[in-house]
């Protein structure tokens, strides 16, 4: 272990095996489309396990299709993992949960080739449907694997095409044997593209991840009266467009005023009859609330309801509202993301703190292990697209900031 | 003509050519479909001619199919004019126009009845396509009528069917031999329903309208970034829908804080992709301006797009737009406005001044003639649609104020 500090990955190995994963599913563009279980999911899958099993590793599977390659330590005991996931969006990149499984595999093959054993055994897992993209909710294997979500409900989960994960795992020989829900790991750290904006914004190689967003949701309903627009006078208006846009304004002036990581989107925005000379008498929309503060979220979504509520009242619509979604924030560890900044200092990098928008399997790991994550830049904070690219030099700098961490980890 | 202040319409014999007229082209839930130059509204074209030559009226058809009956007086010369349209929109009410040329039915059976001759000729119309529901622009017969539209360019305007104004006209038999572009009119009052929910919401039952707002109608297109909701902070979107909001909402305030007839609408708005949890790249939206006031009108625009401008450049977003429709107000004739209000208190009925809200025939006759418009209530402010209503009481007291105003204009 003595020379382990001056250990590197190979980038251009990790690229290749990213390219021959990237050609599993391939669409136009450059993406790749392997929605959870299906039959390109499963081709991507052998694919991986075969390079685990070229590895050393020995590879289990579970009850809900997550896959484990193990590779001892000098002791016994729960081992150190790393990992994420290779399921897609439809029209997904190459990067997303990729590049954490990926370099997982290169760490293990450094090793391999350094003939270094670990104290503690290591692991790389890739976790089923983790995108949520055919069945939800998403992140399922590793929500099953801490134990916080029953198998039994998972495997009857039916997707957007009829089918159900239970089913689907049999179909593609991925109903494993290895018993789902009491896994005993040490550590977790996950290796991910940022999947924003911000690391390339500022100029940073490497981020600390120091938790998930919490994430609401929200459905609004607005109904009103459609008159004509030009012979209804203002103060006579029951415009369910208006208390909608106003509302959405709301929400980013809330945001402002809150800062830190709050952030608040109106992405979808329905009006009926949707014409040029009619008022809106309904309006559907969402607004996602997210930050890294469970009392701060609580915070925002009281006074975007209050907002809402107040203004319904003085327009003389009615206003209704449903949850879409709703997630606590997640804290990682305080050591682990200490670690990382340490190691990615060491290691010459710029790294910067800054929390998770996106949900990973990290955060349900989180639950029953010390947890962290490293972020590398995604070029113009682009994912879920066939556009998303990460450079190769960012990709080798996450993937030893990964390996170093995991030695000491397991050290 | 000494007992001339004493007639009064007979609102039964004007409710039953209404439901007669309504019952051609009438479709489920009481309205009526009688889209320009169809077979509907030749029908109906039909019925209301036979009534005309039934009540002695001399009829003459113009080359764009308006329908012109005339009543002599006792001297010759221009002939004071009522009159509106019987086309209506696919799914069109019973009032909307009809009421209008009924009444100026009535009226002439009311004198007929009397045995009465006015000094001046009276004539009772009916304008081609004034919805502009099949052929666009609307208002057409009546732009042709007073030589603002020429006849050649009516006629070979397509339809959303394909068909040409000119070929319609010689289908169903309204291509008349009336030349177009040179009338002559003393003066023109129109009877219409208010289509708006002011005299209701008010409780006057008649409406002396002071003129037709000048509209304003431009279509935005804001061109933003799509990124993730959670990854992406709120210093770095480029939102295309907060965007759209925000200038939705600014138009409210302009309105708001202009005023007077000042109405601002945005009815119509599309986000892409219109997904929760993806900031919008693409926002297109509508606004609708319009004032009685040439100037306010221009202000509202200006402010309005000022907003625009400033906000797109801060949210580093691109901004067009284009205009959909722009017509500068009319105002009525302030002696033929005066006459109506006078007339209307006379009768003993409540009158408030208020301005169109929506484009009429009598806005075309403005440019050759002293104009005037009474409105009626139109319960729940509800047109164009099949549960349009006024009730007889107030269609009994918007004739009579007809009658009474063509009276004096004629005597």
């Amino acid at each position: 272990m003595a020379s382990a500090g001056r250990l590197r990955i190979d980038v251009n190995r990790l690229g290749a095996r990213l390219d021959a994963l990237g050609s599993v599913g391939a669409i136009a563009g450059g993406g790749v489309c392997r929605l959870a279980l299906s039959d390109e999911d499963r081709a991507g899958r052998d694919q991986v396990v075969g390079w685990m099993k070229a590895l050393g590793l020995s590879v289990s599977i579970d009850a809900i299709g997550n896959v484990v390659g193990l590779r001892q330590g000098s002791e016994s005991g729960p081992p150190v993992m790393t990992g994420s996931h290779i399921d897609t969006v439809r029209t997904g990149g190459r990067y997303d949960g990729n590049l954490g499984v990926l370099a997982g595999l290169e760490v293990i093959q450094v090793l391999n080739d350094a003939g270094i054993t670990t104290r503690r055994p290591l692991a790389v897992a890739f976790f089923s449907n983790e995108e949520g993209a055919r069945f939800s909710p998403d992140m399922m294997g590793s929500l099953v694997y801490v134990g916080a979500l029953p198998l039994d409900a998972a495997l009857a989960t039916t997707g957007i095409d009829g089918a159900t994960v239970g089913d689907c795992l049999t179909r593609i020989g991925y109903a494993g044997a290895a018993p789902c829900g009491k896994a005993s790991v040490h550590a977790y750290v996950e290796l991910h593209v940022e999947q924003g904006p911000v690391l390339e914004a500022e100029g940073f190689t490497i981020g600390a991840v120091e938790g998930v967003q919490g994430i609401s949701w929200t459905e609004f309903t607005v109904r009103g009266v459609s008159n004509h627009a030009g012979t209804t006078p203002m103060r006579l208006r029951h415009d369910a467009g208006f208390v909608a846009c106003a509302i959405a304004n709301q929400a980013r002036n809330i945001a402002r005023e809150m800062g830190g990581s709050q952030v608040a989107t109106v992405g979808a925005l329905d009006l009926s009859p949707n014409l040029v000379n009619v008022i809106a008498n309904k309006a559907v929309f969402t607004v996602d609330l997210r930050n890294t503060d469970e009392a701060a979220l609580q915070q925002a979504e009281r006074r975007l309801h209050a907002y809402a509520d107040e203004l319904a009242a003085a327009e003389g619509v009615t206003l209704s509202s449903r949850p879409l979604a709703r997630f606590e924030p997640v804290d990682f560890d305080p050591a682990s993301i200490a670690l990382v900044e340490q190691i990615a200092r060491g290691l010459g990098h710029s790294v910067t703190r800054l929390p998770s928008g996106a949900g990973h399997d990290a955060q349900m790991l989180a639950r029953i292990c010390p947890t962290a994550m490293i972020f590398v830049p995604s070029v113009g904070g682009i994912s879920h697209n066939v556009k998303e690219f990460t450079s190769p030099a960012d990709i080798e700098a996450g993937a030893n900031v990964l390996l170093h961490t995991l030695l000491r980890l397991a050290s």
